[in-house]
């Protein structure tokens, strides 16, 4: 079997271009081996070129110019590695202009300007490909892409961000204030200095909309997705969901509804504690998927990490080498943005279940008064838990789960609750999400 | 886009080459949407044309006539879905002989002849794709052939039997004997009326030897695979094992040990109750694949079924129209047998931890006779349990699990313990699987 020699350039010479580059010169033999594909790499681009970084690159490689990589015709495959939406736009549309394929693990950028960066692509019959910008190395874009591809995907249930799933599940073992986790997040590497990505949800937005884009083959913008965080998600909650059943996780949820509009949103969500969701811990990440022949699959692994995502980067690189990714590109076909809006469905019309805490003024008639608020609204209560004993100002946390109901409907609820004099301010609220069980019949 | 037209015949119109029959003829524009690619049904043979199944075929596609598929110039893939190794392997020679790429979910001609068969496609320039064949709707060997392609795979853990872990798990739930579970899986559908391929450990060996071959790049014989199935275990050691934490099941393992040789086995198997794995429940398959740089990843979905399976046999069906697995499968070197055979471990050599119940005589002495035969030996207990109560023969169960020690170790002491008088015949023995805990840190 001949080999076929390929030349690789990088840029971004940070923490995931460092595993790349070792994977590249120290596993190259065992690449070729596997895949018939030599790949060397040819040219690293970082500014900072001082730094020691631990992997040895070979003389000559590494320089600060990206002129030196975009002006090498012999590099036909450029890694873009650098993340962040301006810089590496540019960087993109130049690699593509050079005539090089990309690959890239920047999820912000694909999710903000993806359309425009596959058009430059197809336009030059180039590829993108980009399986380490979703939940670092698990190959789930492969497995929507290629392995799912005979079935209609009908939901996608993503735990995507691991400093939240992180956090969440160490306030659940732990049972401590969310502050104290991120604190200690951070100090062991599981959250940036500045978590807000993260914790706002907006990261986890991103690789939905890349996800959702391929399983449902629509142009994704950010504006579809309903995103709320967990930055106020207090102890008690998940305490008080435990106690009924439910773990609470950071889901990115992309459903089908009956009318074959597409809900997709990012927020916490109670699940069944007994889900495989729920059982994902610390900073792994899991999507489960749905598809009409399939029924559920579901990927665990690291969603973050040098060579974690570092492995998906090179998968890349090997299938673009193959030539395969740019055959699955050239057919990706994605329903352009004025088609797709209708296409979405609004989060007022979203339907859900609920679980509602609200700081109740310990006197008669209060449950009543609760009561009939969410009744005026048509929302019917699921499951209730009052502990006995006071809060803070004679205030006793009320808690009930409600059947499903209209976001709209929910919406109106809490804003009576909130005005009220005797229910403390504004009543926390967490969706519950009934993930569809797939199961022996 | 330009749409490429791809005709394709099916050998088998039994429950999957039904299903796969409903996904092309129903699902076609879709999937042509999707990939660009208009898959036309254009021949199923099968000896049966008359019983009617639950898919409307064109007309005159449906054919007794093996010939008419060969000598379609037109079909350039074959689906073989007949099963078996004999007739099923004439027909995959004369679909390559024709000058057609195949796909199949054949996994015993494939475990038993695929070396054979992989040569003969590559001589003719065709391919060989094979996701259907293990682990049903999972797709595991794209995940493993090029996901995690940039990995060595260090570990693999699969539950790959539904009929298998169905029996488990409902023994283990409802504390029933084998017998009782077996017959309710074969009223449910769960078991075929002659379950000795799946209850044997058989049906597993042939995806473990598929799954390994394509991970370690190894032409694997069933030789290799040392394999005990689930026919004697009884509910008493569930029970026993529950309360040492540990959950039983059927696992297809491939280890590299750290000399480098691969052990490769099927055997009941004592897992961590905690651990991901021992929380597949019903007939649900999953595989836990460790790869050294992306950590552990794990995929978990129906393992057969008419469409979970017909989901898999049309995504290689796709895949081999655009060009891909061609691609892939040429590059698929396999290190031939004679030089394998010095890289697979020994049984004799293989090293685990154990869980061995005797039924002693309840007399002064006997649990330190049975320390002292296991102490010959050198195995060192872990944990033991004896609960107070009497057996038949005035026996009392009593269970010990060990350190790690070889096989040859503890087949010397089991013999030892066999022949004594006072320990109630054949001991029970079943292997403990530590799976490697990746967690954060």
């Amino acid at each position: 079997m001949e080999q076929q020699r390929v030349k690789v350039g990088l840029v971004g010479f940070g923490t995931v271009g460092t595993g790349v580059a070792k994977l590249l010169c120290e596993h190259a033999a065992a690449i070729t081996a596997k895949t018939g594909v030599r790949l060397e790499l040819a040219c690293v681009v970082d500014l900072d070129t001082a730094t020691p970084r631990p992997v040895r690159l070979p003389d000559g490689v590494l320089t600060d110019k990206l002129e030196r990589l975009l002006g090498d015709n012999s590099i036909s495959i450029a890694v873009e590695l650098v993340g962040g939406t301006t810089v590496a736009k540019d960087i993109q549309l130049k690699m593509l202009a050079a005539g090089k394929d990309v690959v890239t693990a920047n999820k912000a950028l694909l999710a903000a300007h993806g359309g425009e960066l596959f058009r430059q692509a197809r336009q030059r019959d180039r590829c993108i490909a980009f399986e380490a910008s979703c939940a670092g190395g698990i190959p789930i874009v492969l497995a929507i892409r290629s392995g799912l591809v005979a079935n209609t995907v009908t939901a996608m249930y993503g735990i995507v961000n691991g400093t939240c799933n992180y956090i969440l599940s160490n306030m659940s073992a732990k049972d401590e204030e969310f502050e104290v986790v991120l604190a200690r997040a951070q100090q062991r590497g599981f959250a940036e200095a500045d978590p807000t990505l993260d914790i706002s949800g907006g990261d986890s937005a991103h690789k939905l909309a890349i996800l959702a884009s391929i399983a449902f083959g629509y142009e994704i913008s950010l504006e579809d997705i309903f995103v709320q965080g967990i930055e106020n998600i207090a102890r008690e909650d998940i305490r008080y969901g435990r106690e009924m059943g439910y773990c609470l996780k950071l889901l990115a949820i992309a459903q089908r509804n009956p009318e074959g509009k597409v809900s997709l949103r990012v927020h916490p969500s109670f699940i069944a504690a007994d889900c495989s969701l729920a059982r994902v811990e610390g900073s792994f990440n899991a999507i489960s998927v749905f598809g009409s022949a399939v029924g559920e699959t579901l990927y665990y692994g690291r969603g973050a990490g040098m060579m974690p995502t570092a492995s998906a980067v090179v998968a890349d690189i090997i299938d673009v080498a193959l030539g395969n990714s740019q055959r699955t590109f050239q057919h990706l076909q994605l329903k352009p943005r004025r088609e797709v809006q209708s296409l979405i469905e609004r989060m007022d019309d979203s339907v859900s279940r609920f679980y509602i805490r609200v700081m109740a003024k310990d006197e008669p008639g209060v449950v009543a008064r609760y009561g009939k608020v969410l009744g005026d609204h048509q929302i019917s209560i699921s499951g209730a838990l009052q502990h006995e004993g006071r809060g803070p100002d004679n205030t006793v946390p009320v808690v009930i789960t409600t059947h499903r109901t209209q976001e709209r409907n929910m919406a109106a609820a809490l804003a009576e609750l909130a005005e009220s004099d005797v229910f403390g301010g504004q009543p926390v609220c967490v969706r519950i999400v009934d993930i569809p069980e797939d199961r022996d019949t």
